[in-house]
């Protein structure tokens, strides 16, 4: 068995982002607080969120305009024009937000580069993920970028076999389990599943049991030694 | 000389979308017409965008966002409720707009693919993207998709590789001199410009001149036709 080939998540994997998401979040909680509890601005914001998805897809400029949909809505159409402009500087802040990398990141993905194929795959904006990772100097470590609408199995079986050896020679690894974990397992992939302190609730699902091709790390700094052991030490050297 | 691949710009090139673009831009003119003349509103309108192309990018989504943010300025900051609802409608309504193909396409693009590799080279938001070509129905004549933020001679050089034999054996048509001519040329490829009836301000760009791999074609129909005479008929079979 060899692993030729290794994808890599980026946003709660690579880099803060969530957590950027969550200070908005409060943010946006504050400034509608004469219209609303927190629970309630959440669940409203949650809900127009999830009814955008089709249309807006991942990303923050999406995420602002549903933050300015709902905030019409809890205002009952009156939105003073404070908070909308409130509204677009926090997009506007979160797109040019710097970009730092999580703890073991540098260390770990210096390893990788030596042994794999390294692989960017991610969803999102497409201008706003290329800004992080040229902010993030990791860019040259990587192989090639795919930014994606959706994380399925086909969309892995397309890409490791696009940039690799297929998905059979090829592991995933990034902080969800539905969108990182369960469909690179099902397209045949190796997949590693590293936690992120936060997770963004549409991501959220059950661990797989009893699959051979899963780890459960508590690092990224632990995926180089993980991908070692699935090979018996029999590394790919590009 | 033989041409394997050719490139193709998607919006006003293969559909109509600069169209969509004018008529929520008249909308918007109507909705602010208490607060401006329609060159007042428009030049306004244009400088948001300018300023927030680096960190928005293309498409419908950061648009709408730059409506908003160009009515609260109009305003001065008294933006009525309904107007804000209004500018979201817009722009969800041009991100679920039906897809039409521009006269000549689907022929064209059935002839050319069975000669050459077709790739679809294009900005804009990816899932608005991803989104077009499948209502298109065009999608299944393309060998690959590639979603850029730039087009630049380093975008053309890198996709007709990936995907071709190399800028070389290539050719890219489209409707924007500056985004899908200019460029392409430099990398060495063929290029053909097929005008479109409106031209967005950012992509206007002088015709280049006494260049033997440069063509200006009336028509996406002329354009099978154009790449056979290239090549004296030796077209490439996939």
């Amino acid at each position: 068995m060899s692993i030729t080939t290794v994808g890599l998540d980026a946003d709660d994997t690579l880099w803060h982002n969530e957590t950027i998401f969550r200070l908005t979040h409060a943010r946006f909680v504050e400034l509608l607080a004469d219209h609303g509890d927190e629970d309630v601005i959440e669940a409203r914001l949650a809900g127009v969120e999830q009814r955008n998805l089709r249309l807006y897809g991942y990303g923050v400029k999406g995420f602002t305009l549903s933050m300015i949909e709902t905030a019409m809505e809890l205002t009952d159409g009156n939105l003073p024009a404070s908070v909308t402009r409130e509204i677009l500087a926090a997009g506007r802040e979160m797109l040019a937000h710097p970009v730092e990398t999580l703890p073991g990141v540098d260390e770990a993905l210096a390893a990788l580069s030596e042994r794999y194929r390294l692989l960017l795959i991610t969803k999102g904006d497409l201008l706003d993920q290329e800004r992080k990772l040229a902010a993030s100097g990791l860019g040259d470590l990587f192989a090639a970028v795919e930014i994606v609408s959706e994380k399925t199995a086909d969309t892995y079986a397309r890409i490791f076999t696009r940039h690799g050896t297929g998905a059979e020679d090829a592991a995933m690894a990034g902080n969800s389990m539905k969108s990182d974990v369960l469909p690179a397992l099902q397209a045949g992939a190796y997949a590693a599943h590293i936690p992120y302190a936060v997770t963004w609730a549409h991501e959220v699902a059950d661990a797989p049991e009893g699959h051979d091709r899963y780890g459960a790390l508590d690092s990224i700094a632990d995926l180089p030694g993980w991908l070692e052991e699935r090979t018996n030490g029999a590394g790919y050297q590009p």
